[in-house]
């Protein structure tokens, strides 16, 4: 066992797995899933390949693998009877539909029979990997509608995955171009590097806990503002700046008074997001209604961070375009972190697969600072 | 940012913040919760003065101190309405105790008022800290008697922590020596270093979500088989021992087919793990019916790995007198995992607090292992 003499704050840089699953390259503005560029993939594939590529190591390679693929999804795709009765409770007394999500996630494991995932085998945990990433988007829109006091819509085993996703959100056939916009960025976020909710994902399921508990842990990570819990947010800032005359003098005050300008910068990158890069063409192809806008601003703030903080390298982030397609594709802006989890979660189910295929349980250590001990315990 | 060589599975050793909560020191078989003896606060101090330790930076100077703290508890012990409305359905329906806790817990989250730690002052933090760890016993005892096909017994404000534990489970006066052996159980469980689940709260509250968000995940890795999962394992060995004649033989075989002896090892500590050899104390100061049989099977044990294994230092942990001291107390044995987390969720939340106050988000690197990207992503 090594100590290091200081504590590793944030885990920056720390490699804590060997994995096949995919990667960022920070400095390049690059992302793969597997051996593919993410993007790519994005462009040219329906959502269903990448989830198989990520699960079972490729992409289907002729219409009948996708087909036995999406096959094995639909039967999971429906709530379970135990969980839908109390759903409506669920989602109305719940704050948000987040929160509604991560309760039903959790049920749906306590009642599916999800098991242990060192206690099974390969073929049991990838059962109930593909459960909880099947039945996550139907959740998100029952709970939605009933919060809206609406029925649930029933999948439609006839529709494409972003299709199906609109569909159970309005109960209308979606327009085509909408659709496919929905799919390419549930395709871009299934899954980047050990972000916090993924690598939630795995340090649960290296306890050997069952694939429920590692989602709904993930969930919660995902809620938080830092990380997706503000994916709105960047929608919220084109609002408030509210026309193109106000831009400038509007982020100028917001920087030279230190706020955070959301929808840039990231960690990882130091240069585009090539998320962002992608989002924007997706946004202009189907001519999103804030995408002028949201270009305008965009060179604004690029601009005046290079006036103001020369060096800071700020670039938009996947939030940004994001929000402009989601809100284009019709969906509320209190759907949107939920969204983001509808497909990450086959991200983080993908990374329980592999950690429990080769697991060592994680367990760091940290670095006692207070008053030496023991010292004696005082009489009250 | 600096890069490992190479993946540091599990995080042995890698420090990965600094704390003033306690540690763990494995060479000399000593933990302790701020500057206090672990042990030492158990066999002295009642729960809540170890809480309030944990949560406020100091113990109860006198009664009244004491007084004022669990007035704050008190009314945060309830089951809110709308969680106590679908609770029945929650605890028939789940395949076991601690996954309908989840969903609970979950659920109170989300109709509690619980907000982002980062959005929020302190305050207001460690309210829903104390909303999540008052109510996480009562949801617990609630979802065993609904199980069972009785109504709740709601808790005792006249009765002590351990005392009113009991109560919630039988409905009937427990006998003050249990009471006091079964809340000794539970302030040696409180903290112990950046366990799984303590490590999934942190990680969580990095992202800035809610306590309620941290305090599911944790629960989930916690009922991994691999961490706390498996308490009632070290009774079942005891079962399928069955007596002292076939205790020498049973072992033998056992370690010849190289087979984990439950209760025994323990990641840390190269010595005896201070919670077993107190556990050991209380399980005799209170007669319980399987310590004279521990005990043997524990020399047994030791011996016999001594001949088939020497050099490996293998101890009994605290899951082997632990659950000869919850059996004593009248616990079955799908409630040692929910007892454990009664009160983990105390050490969850004082790390959650202390995460918040001074925050990075967690989030690691991985070292992909795949085929070089990108490559072309082949038509269909």
């Amino acid at each position: 066992m090594h100590h290091e003499a200081v504590s590793t704050r944030g885990l920056d840089g720390v490699r804590v797995a060997d994995t096949e699953l995919g990667g960022v390259r920070g400095d390049e503005g690059f992302y793969h899933y597997r051996q593919y560029d993410a993007v790519e993939l994005a462009a040219r594939r329906p959502l269903v390949d990448v989830w198989r590529l990520l699960f079972d190591g490729s992409l289907p390679a002729d219409e009948r693998q996708r087909d036995d693929f999406v096959a094995e999804l639909r039967p999971l795709q429906t709530i379970p009877e135990p969980v839908a009765e109390v759903l409506p409770a669920i989602a109305r007394a719940s704050a948000d539909v987040m929160e509604a999500v991560r309760t039903a996630v959790s049920f749906v494991g306590a009642v599916d029979g999800f098991r242990p995932t060192l206690d099974i085998d390969h073929a049991r945990r990838r059962r109930d990997a593909l459960r909880a990433c099947a039945v996550v988007p139907t959740l998100i829109m029952a709970v939605h509608r009933l919060r809206l006091g609406l029925e649930p819509v029933e999948p439609d085993p006839s529709l494409g995955y972003g299709a199906n996703y609109l569909w159970m959100c309005t109960g209308e056939r979606p327009d085509v171009e909408r659709a496919r916009a929905i799919e390419q960025y549930q395709i871009t976020t299934i899954d980047h590097g050990f972000n916090t909710s993924t690598f939630t994902a795995r340090v649960i399921a290296s306890s050997g806990a069952d694939v429920a508990a590692a989602v709904v842990g993930a969930m919660g990570a995902l809620s938080g503002p830092l990380h997706g819990g503000a994916p709105s947010r960047a929608l919220d800032l084109l609002d408030a700046i509210g026309s193109s005359e106000n831009a400038r003098s509007f982020i100028t005050d917001a920087v030279k008074q230190g706020e955070k300008i959301m929808g840039f910068g990231h960690r990882l990158y130091r240069t585009d997001d090539p998320r962002a890069i992608f989002l924007r063409s997706v946004a202009r192809r189907v001519g999103a209604r804030h995408v002028a806008f949201a270009e305008e601003v965009e060179r604004t703030v690029v601009e005046v961070l290079a006036e103001l903080k020369p060096g800071r390298e700020l670039h938009t982030n996947v939030e940004f375009y994001a929000g402009v397609v989601m809100d284009h594709c019709g969906l509320p802006r209190e759907l949107f972190t939920p969204t983001f989890a509808s497909s990450r979660v086959i991200g983080w189910c993908a990374n329980i697969l592999e950690q429990a295929a080769d697991n060592r349980i994680i367990r760091p250590d940290a670095n006692y600072v207070g008053p030496p001990a023991p010292q004696p315990v005082p009489e009250v």
